[in-house]
């Protein structure tokens, strides 16, 4: 009971099958042979079978005994050693990433399958994930010789591997991480000493070998981000024979934390004994000391982001159909606009169904927003046309800060919101809610914080390309309003309320901007997570929109007898949840950067003694 | 390290020595032969020393090791048997709240106190909290005979008390009881049969007897809340020669909570054996079924809600300390405004300060609320004038909604910025941000959920006394803004903030009422919560400009060389921060509310299948 897989699929098959323009994907070399709009839901009722029979029947145990450390070895939750088999046996492992193979799914399909698969046990999905990103790495930046030893077992699922970036002095400043590496005699074979921390699967006693990506600064090279490199560090050394020897990388501990306790979060040290070696990943620091190790990782860091995004939404979207369902049978209270009906199930109650309602409409439009993610995805990896790609992966850079950051900063509100609506029972750790607040905490954490998400939004995607980029986006909106002010059925509200948001975030931007010429550039970081959210209720106000559209067709066409009907008006009632209640949002954020505060830039130290 | 204790107590002695009107309450005859203003630094530094000292090293093992249940009895953490004995024996226990006693503190004074210690082990304190509240009530209700029999005992702590409303299937919904009175031989006398759950403090290892005030329907009686008595109903039966005998009150388990793991949760079964008795409080049922019990124990639960806003706030402000003094020695990045200053310590990021001064101000906030709350406490009970306590009380009846939700609701939001603040260490349960999250969960759903509160609020507090006590708090602040605008130096923006807040506030009221009037009253529901939030984030906005009012005075006698020049400077940006922030809320709700989205009212329970 603590644990409870409740996810439906009814969204997802919805965005692939009749919102976002797939065919355009499926159409590509890669996927023409291999995929059909006709397979999505087969292939999505499969993975929820398999989530749902599978992977979350080891949450609990996941939670409960969480990672035992001894001597030098993270153990992980005994169930989850077959689940991971399971995954890697019968495709839904690793090799859904190796583009080099026949028949790899397209990241629109893959991407929504992953959020139904994360849902079932949030601390077990980075132990199959984190291999993937490697193996793309590798495989984008790797020599011939490199994929060679390393890639099979990679995509077999018989090694793993994790993302090493921070270390107990360098989180968000990467640039100023100790790790050293020294040339050797081999060519591209280095010498590796430091210490690394919060290296999610950094150590697991499941899979034969760990293959780290190792950012590491070569010695002589430029300081900051710019002098590093990116080392390909197994946990054991692979000889060109395929034997294993100890490559003296040794896990010093594992977190204890507030939740994923399933998940090992390692600390490792590395070469203590001056006998860790790794494979330098693409050229060695060029004359001016610029490595290539901050690119090659931001690759992996890019696509960890999004995947961020979608374990909050998975996670809070599980507790909200918990909730449903535990308010479905829960008896207490009368009707506040009819007491005299006697007493009601929970679900009756306006503020339980507000409650849902803003989970139900949020968790919307956080898939909605990772999925045109996956979607420009796709077009950037594989479109023939390289204006094409070149727009997708300009799209992708422009939403990626707020598919990180927006889902995780929401998921704390709605996951509250589900356990608030058990009532006492919340707050026990016997029903589902509790775990969910503990699951989602880190991810407005990792993968940069949501600071950083939202200065790399104001600081870096608004003036990326001169600004036109982003321009882009909020064209988009402006179009779409233009071509369906109007014309949406009982949604003329909701698009006044779009369009008022879109005139006012061009406002905000411009306050922003003022306030940085006129010498308040600190106000920028004051305002910069409101700024993010904002932008993202904006965008995602568009997407709910966009979505009510073809429902409202749907409905049309279908009539109100049609099993499917409900689903549609659930689509227009999402959107109009969030037309009036988020979105709005957005011109108030502007109202507040309108007052421009200066208490935080004007606060010394001292006045926080108090 | 995972617990830490950082409270800090000069906000306190302000609203003690410099904002509040505490000489009235000092010339009450109960108290003016025994406090005066000059002792209350000394009491706070005392009762400071006790909580770090004393109190606030049990708080880690309360945290780790919990409660344990065998055998039909629990088990509280080891160390607090030791800290429940200190501060009964030294008189900072149940014999404070003994009415009828010489010295007894103010509650102006008390709650203060009590938020200190509080902040130290927010698990331990109603170990002591529960059996003054029941002392409380026994006072007020009790016959001679009933106060002779338990309040020696209560007030020098060998017994302990609980409040026993919540059953499994009637929680929200009190009226709805199943728990069974029936009347026996003996005059006042009744048999008890039933079953509670969520009994804080329930059992305990700790103490010879619990008293619980057990809530049950007399045989007959009228259903609902009318119909419910109260009983005075001991874990072990005292007898008139002061001996103790089994009362079949069962222990049948503790909950295992999300958080305030050394607290003991307890599910409760009575009469199971049919020999269960319990001493009726005040009279039998009337001649129409109706009892007197909601009545009695509406008293405990109003201190019980004050209390809830109280836990919110010290653990807020607690985490808020800590997070400060890590940020103190932190480094990390480097000034957005000036990288080239080199790295800095976190404290000195604009995000990070952000959270710093929205935590002060916010905390302040809820601590200058509740203040008003133990003021009004004073004055209704202890004030020579009758209609000053009435007065008091209708002031009371109106803030203690806001008391309970506002700070409880706060507490979530506040304590994640707090743990977002270390980043990847927050989340590590080694530092002690993450617990702060765990704790602080149920204040929003227990002593009346914070949807019934709102409520309250505008069902019942709005329209009490025909509307004049609300429109009466309503004019104290417009009381202020008509002396003090134009008159607070550097504040104008901010007050004209607090007066734009007002405004809107009546025309918020209005579009509720006009909903209620149209047809629309669910709407009332929907709305609810922000409007409590609204209302609280008002009625604050105004308690931190009158306390920055005199905080400016102060600045200007003292000049910025005096060792307390920083901490006025501190209420002044408390002050601006909020009313720029967080008062602007309230229009934007009332925004909202004018909006009148029917999308929560219009949805069927269908759509929430997806």
């Amino acid at each position: 009971m603590a644990y409870k897989y409740s996810y439906k699929t009814r969204d997802h098959k919805f965005i692939l099958n009749e919102w976002l323009p797939v065919d355009e994907i499926l159409a590509f070399d890669k996927f023409k042979d291999y995929y059909s709009k006709e397979d999505f839901d087969t292939i999505i009722d499969q993975v929820h079978k398999i989530a749902a029979e599978v992977i979350a029947p080891t949450a609990e145990e996941g939670d409960e005994v969480g990672v035992r450390y001894e001597n030098g070895q993270a153990y992980i939750p005994p169930s989850f050693h077959g689940v991971y088999r399971f995954l890697q046996e019968n495709g839904w492992g690793t090799s859904n990433v190796d583009w080099s193979a026949d028949g790899i799914m397209p990241t629109i399909l893959n991407g929504l399958l992953i959020e139904i698969q994360s849902a079932a046990n949030p601390a077990f999905m980075p132990y199959v994930g984190s291999g993937s990103g490697v193996a793309q790495v590798i495989q984008l930046y790797g020599n011939e010789e490199q994929k060679k030893r390393f890639l099979p077992k990679l995509f077999d699922g018989t090694w793993s591997g994790t993302m090493c970036l921070t270390e107990p002095s360098a989180g968000s400043d990467v640039g100023d991480l100790l790790s050293k590496a020294y040339p050797t005699d081999q060519p591209g074979i280095y010498k590796l000493k430091g210490q690394k921390i919060f290296i999610t699967c950094g150590d697991r006693d499941d899979v034969e070998n760990i293959i780290h990506l190792y950012l590491a600064r070569v010695e002589g090279a430029a300081p900051g981000t710019k002098g590093l490199s990116l080392f390909i560090m197994p946990k054991y050394w692979v000889n060109e024979d395929g034997t294993l020897e100890d490559n003296d990388v040794q896990c010093a501990g594992v977190e204890h934390k507030l939740g994923l306790k399933g998940s090992a979060t390692a600390q490792l040290v590395v070469g203590e004994n001056d006998r860790c070696r790794g494979w330098l990943l693409g050229n060695p620091p060029d004359e001016n000391g610029i490595g290539e190790g901050i690119k090659q990782m931001f690759h992996m860091m890019n696509e960890a982001r999004l995947d961020t995004g979608r374990l909050s939404t998975a996670v809070a979207a599980n507790a909200y159909w918990n909730a449903v369902a535990y308010g479905r049978e829960r008896v207490q209270g009368r009707p506040m606009t009819n007491p005299k009906e006697g007493r009601v199930t929970i679900n009756k109650h306006e503020d339980v169904k507000r409650m849902y309602l803003m989970n139900k409409a949020t968790t919307e439009a956080c898939r909605a927003l990772l999925a045109k993610g996956y979607y420009y995805e796709d077009i950037r990896h594989w479109s023939p046309d390289p204006e094409r790609r070149k727009w997708a992966q300009s799209m992708l850079d422009m939403i990626t800060p707020l598919c990180k950051a927006y889902p995780s900063d929401e998921a704390w509100i709605l996951t509250a919101e589900s356990l608030q609506s058990y009532g006492g029972y919340g707050y026990c750790e016997d029903y589902p809610a509790a775990s969910a607040t503990r699951d989602c905490k880190i991810w407005s954490i990792w993968e940069g914080t949501n600071y950083i998400q939202s200065m790399d939004l104001i600081g870096r995607k608004w003036r990326q390309n001169k600004g036109q980029d982003f321009a882009r986006l909020l064209k988009e909106i402006a179009d779409f309003i233009a071509e369906y002010k109007g014309k949406l059925e009982g949604l003329d509200q909701e698009m006044a309320h779009l369009e008022k948001a879109l005139n006012s975030y061009y406002e905000l931007q411009k306050t922003v901007l003022g306030y940085v010429t006129s010498g308040k550039a600190g106000l920028m970081g004051v305002y910069a997570r409101r700024i993010l959210t904002a932008t993202a209720q904006l965008y995602c106000g568009y997407l709910l929109m966009d979505q009510a559209r073809i429902a409202l067709k749907r409905m049309a066409e279908l009539g109100k007898d049609h099993y499917d009907y409900n689903f549609y008006l659930g689509k227009v009632i999402s959107a109009r949840w969030y037309l009036n209640n988020a979105v709005p949002n957005v011109w108030f954020i502007t109202e507040l950067i309108k007052i421009g505060d200066m208490s935080v830039i004007d606060a010394p130290d001292e006045i926080f003694d108090y």
